[in-house]
Formats: C-alpha cells, sequence, structure tokens
C-alpha cells in the first residue's frame, strides 16, 4: 500500500485561499496543456481526501472521480452520503494507517491522497511514496497550506521536473525512507 | 532601480531553521553544480540584506560579497560596523524604497534583495523586478518563511526552469506590474 499525491500549489506554497477558493488556480489552467493528471491517475486504485477537499469538488457540476473516494471526516463520518454519490464515497474517521487498511481490505493498493491537511496526515504517518507537486507562478500571500509540520526532515529525491508554456513548474518527488 | 532575487528554499517554503540554521541547506549543495550565482551577481551594483542573513553571513570565515551591502536593521543601525567589514557594510532602519533611493545615490541600478524578511517587504513595497527560486529536495516541517503576507496577489511570469543532477530546481520568474 503505498499513497501517491498529485497537487498544485501557488509559489508561495498555498493550495487555495483562507475560505477554500481555488479560483485563482482555474483560471491560470490552460486546457490546452497536458499536466498529467490522466497518467497518474490511470495506475491508482482509490482516492483519499479531507473534508475540504471534498466540499469543494461536491460543488462541482459532475463528479471528476472514476475511483472509490474515502473523505477522512470526523465530522462526515456517521453522515449519510448524497444520493448521488451513493456507491462513490465514504465517509469515515479514520487515521492515516487505519484508512490506507480499510482501503486494502478492498483490494486497493495505490492510493491518491488529496488535499492539504490529509497529505499532511499522511506524510507524518510515512506513508507517501511520491508526489507531483505543480506549481503555479503567483503569489497569493495567505490561505490553506499544502505542507505542515514534520517530526523531522523528509528527505526527497527528485524524479523529474517540467514546465509548461503557462508557467507551470511541475516536480516529481520520490520520499526517502 | 530595481530589485532581484536569488534564494534557496525547502520545498516546503523555509530559507531557514526557526534558530537561522541553513545546515541542511549547505548539505545539499553540490560543489560541482555551478547554480549560476556568479552569472546572477555580476550586474548587480549593491545587496540589500536583514540582520538575519547578515548575522549569518557575518559567521563565515571569509565575507563572500564583492558588492557594497546594506543592512537593513533597527537594532544594527546606529552600531559600528565591524573592523574588518569597514568600507563593505552599511547599517541603516530604512524602508524598501528609502533603501533603494540610498543605493541609487551611490550609483547603484540593479539591487540584489536577500533573506526572507527583506524580500517580503521588498515585494510588498513592489520593488522587485524578478526572483531565482531553488527549491532544494527536503520538507524541514518549520522555520523561516520565504514569502510572507501581500496586499494581494502578485501574479509572476516563469522565465526558465531547470533542475540539477543534485535534485534543485531553480526557476527564474519575472514579477508582473
Amino acid at each position: 500500500m503505498t499513497g501517491h499525491v498529485f497537487i498544485a500549489t501557488s509559489l508561495d506554497g498555498y493550495i487555495a485561499r483562507p475560505d477554500g477558493d481555488i479560483g485563482w488556480l482555474l483560471a491560470r489552467d490552460d486546457p490546452q496543456e497536458d499536466h498529467g493528471y490522466d497518467a497518474f491517475i490511470a495506475d491508482k486504485d482509490a482516492i483519499v481526501m479531507g473534508r475540504g477537499s471534498y466540499e469543494k469538488v461536491a460543488t462541482f457540476d459532475t463528479w471528476p472521480y472514476d475511483r472509490p473516494v474515502l473523505v477522512l471526516s470526523r465530522q462526515l463520518a456517521g453522515t449519510p452520503v448524497p444520493d448521488r454519490l451513493r456507491g462513490k464515497v465514504r465517509f469515515a474517521d479514520l487515521a492515516p494507517l487505519d484508512a490506507m487498511r480499510a482501503l486494502e481490505q478492498d483490494g486497493a493498493r495505490r492510493v491518491y491522497v488529496d488535499g492539504g491537511q490529509v497529505v499532511q496526515a499522511f506524510l507524518r504517518a510515512g506513508l507517501i511514496e511520491d508526489m507531483v507537486i505543480t506549481t503555479v507562478p503567483v503569489l497569493i500571500g495567505a490561505g490553506r497550506r499544502l505542507f505542515g509540520e514534520l517530526p523531522g526532515d523528509r528527505d526527497l529525491a527528485l524524479v523529474a521536473s517540467r514546465s509548461f508554456p503557462s508557467g507551470l513548474v511541475q516536480s516529481t518527488y520520490r520520499v526517502l525512507p
């Protein structure tokens, strides 16, 4: 069981504004460019995210995921999943390792880990194998951070880095043991 | 008069640990690689930094700068410059624009702006033209941040991005008006 991150951040390290807004990010997404999400998700079996990410995605007109989604949230756990998402989404209040074990029982091996708080918790638990970080050329000055506190340094190995005409820089890191 | 940044940061956005330590950075510097500092400094006329950067550099065996250095610090302003740095360093308690005007009177045109607090203040004042950001492949979890609060978004244009065998990713951004 391994966790894998694919996420975009402002140059100053934010994945969303303080209120969760990602309009600044969507406005800078050039649909002509292939940023590799389809290739990334192709070999993932499930998706784990937090309430913040779930509630943002749930406002979209169409549910964008074709993999089972596990939403880790104390607040949502035990509440009913909306009708249109039944069979696609589960809510649970689980620590990272327990979440991975639950997904493993469903046959998952490679898990897409999304959202700032969840990425941070999985990094602290040593459950992230690699991260694709796409840096958007803007400073937004405040917001929800991609990274947080750690019990110690996490050494990374750069696997690849590329840039796009839109100004995105996408770097792939392996988390070293 | 334009300000220019050339700085290294951990992937999680820190330029130093909470106590100012940069050993994690120096340990990951491959002296076989040319990260472009000499080319960067070649067309700069002066250097502005804060007390944190100055006090770190002042502990080095040799003073590394061959450009006039202006240290912006309320605490150091009015205190004597150490003998070995006389003629190389000045202390002053100046806001960014006033600092630029003082350097302009000395004939400076292009200024290297260094250190987290000073870079942040010059960005807020709209005095930074471009930034060379070198990202070190490590998460350190806490420390002194490169970027801080801003009065509004700062749009950037990616000028170039390259990576090194050591895993550094160096991206050059122009700050858009």
